[in-house]
């Protein structure tokens, strides 16, 4: 059941070994944000045919949300390949309103029953799926029946199992399949892996990454996280995810062990079925070990920090939407590094569309969903059983 | 054989529930830190009966090594308690270079053959033990055994066996033993123990503690790090300790359950005997995780973090000698807390000066050296045997 992945891994490890690192050919543009002047991803000098400057793929939101509402939406603005032209919504006034303020046809609003017949939509290519955890296997698979193209949140999915279900659709649908990793297209974290795999800090030693927040039991984005069903898990799902990913992207291997320690304060409604803190302890097979933490009891913390043998590098807040902060520690003192910001949603809505339009492996496909979500489930053993995993 | 060590623990949870955290009594002078203008732990006032304004106690330090001649003999000249009368050295001229250049009297000048003679001079109260970790033991028991009291640096000792042998030894002769834990005497610590056990930040969630830097095969001062007997262990013996440490005294809490990874790069001559790197992973009984990482590999790093419902406390550096900084990072943004920074060794010597003179134990007495020994001895068993420990 994992050959998908295997293959993915194999390939990237490829990559990594001709100095490409994780991003695959994505990151040989990113040097020019440390370097020269600011380019976007999208703009990076591309070896591919170059696309018609108009060409734009439609895109349909499934789930009105809070983070679909209110960061996706509104990226599009920003979208050089990418519009919206469909919505799917339990809720057909509200959907009316946001159709009203994008200029969408209202022809083009789907509901959870009509849905699969946005197979019969020639304007949708491409369908993001931004619903609780629990759902994004259901409504990925019935997209790509659908014959559209998925872009799903993450955490991809609840189970393993369920990634797997979500690769084979897609494939057997020839339809591309890509997990919403923003940071991973965000130019902060660009330039933070490039600087600690381009040996500008040394060689890299240790990674520390720590994602908290607030779990807010009133909030309606946050009522479905506190039920495993629908969210899978807890901290780890919502945003430990992150620590795990900066851990990856930053060293660009996989990791060959895990230790973990998990800990919920006792009779705090909000953790009955989901954990509050997960601290974890990823080793690499360069030897660099990972020191990560998940937390819903914190104060908003989003840090990524990287020891090199020469140099500190500290990305904090790292993986926000906006204002992000890098710098450089070493002997020579602290040197904050200006990047320019960018829309990172337009960014990783635009790649997939460019994937799809030069027929492409997204640089964050369902393997790499499957993997984090197979890793996240071996913390949680690591933490029940008190033993190392070996992964 | 923990007899002494439950006592002392025991000791400290009765403070602990009494409000005073882990410093002790010496905590409720520190809240003035905060609110108040600045006052050293020395100044704050004391209800013990109050001592001589002009008497100081005699100190001699064993070993005259880099941190011995550039930290600690220089900071006698800050103490109100505590003067240097005699040195202890195997090499003759070098004493004598230093007796005179503090006013000490030759006579006063001891080998390591005639060290135990310290007995018979009057001039002596206390031996401030700076020596390769291994031979702690042997110097401060034959100290203890001469009648003076003893100050020696952490780690306390190789072994637990040493630690209780020496905690006996001090017993015996009813003298005091003290372990020259300076982060506990410092103001920026103290400051942040004050912000992490009030309140101030919220319910405490999670700590991190980073303590790397790099080992200097070429070094005087690192030659005998490499070698296990004279060292003890590795970055964890020499520095993780300070992670270590503080994970301990911003909970004021003793660790229940412990898991750890380790990795030393192969090949790399400076870790045939000792490692390079330590993550490990501490639970508290309140349910605080803390993420401790310790290195001879990172670029210099001294840093703590204590992760609370409210706010994030980010003290970076954390542990150095001076020029420490203190932010605390809410939802108001970040704001830097200024401290007057004072010689923390200074105030560490005139503390066991005071304890002695009081008859008071010192706030960390070789109990507290002996429970990092042991806690560092198990955090090598969770990373050997890859099993969470519990304590």
């Amino acid at each position: 059941m994992f050959d998908s992945l295997k293959k993915e891994l194999s390939r990237r490890a490829l990559l990594h070994k001709a100095g490409y690192g994780f991003m695959g050919l994505g990151v040989t543009g990113v040097v020019g944000h440390i370097i020269k002047p600011v380019r976007t991803f999208a703009q990076a000098p591309s070896k591919e045919p170059s696309l018609p400057p108009e060409k734009k793929l439609g895109w349909a939101v499934v789930g009105l949300g809070k983070f679909a509402t209110e960061q996706i939406m509104p990226s599009f603005a920003e979208c050089k390949r990418s519009k919206l032209v469909a919505l799917v919504s339990g809720d057909r006034p509200k959907a009316e309103k946001y159709a009203q303020q994008y200029g969408i046809d209202p022809k083009n609003i789907y509901n959870y029953q009509n849905y699969d017949s946005i197979r019969n939509n020639p304007e949708v290519d491409v369908i993001y799926i931004i619903l609780p955890n629990g759902m994004h296997a259901e409504y990925s698979i019935r997209g790509a029946q659908a014959g559209k193209h998925i872009m799903c949140e993450k955490p991809m999915a609840n189970t393993v199992e369920e990634c797997q279900a979500m690769i084979n659709a897609a494939n057997k649908a020839n339809r591309k399949l890509m997990i919403a990793y923003r940071a991973q297209y965000e130019p902060y974290n660009l330039a933070t892996i490039q600087l600690a795999q381009s040996g500008k800090i040394g060689k890299l030693k240790s990674i520390t990454s720590d994602h908290g927040r607030t779990l807010n039991p009133k909030d309606p984005a946050d009522i479905w996280r506190m039920q495993k069903k629908l969210a899978g898990g807890g901290s780890l799902y919502d945003i430990g995810i992150y620590s795990l990913q900066a851990a990856r992207y930053v060293t660009g291997e996989e990791p060959v062990a895990i230790s973990a320690m998990m800990y919920s304060t006792p009779g705090d409604p909000r953790f009955r079925e989901v954990e509050e803190n997960v601290n974890f302890v990823l080793q690499f097979p360069s030897g660099v070990l990972a020191n990560c933490t998940s937390s819903y009891g914190y104060s908003n913390t989003k840090r990524i920090q990287v020891f090199g043998s020469d140099a500190v590098l500290e990305l904090d807040p790292a993986t926000d939407y906006y204002k992000h902060r890098l710098v450089i520690k070493d002997k020579n003192g602290n040197q904050e590094q200006k990047i320019e910001e960018k829309n990172q949603f337009a960014l990783e809505m635009d790649h997939l569309s460019e994937s799809i339009m030069q027929n492409k492996q997204p640089k964050t496909p369902g393997e790499e969903g499957l993997q984090d979500v197979r890793l996240m489930q071996l913390i949680y053993e690591a933490a029940r059983t008190g033993k190392t995993i070996k992964v």
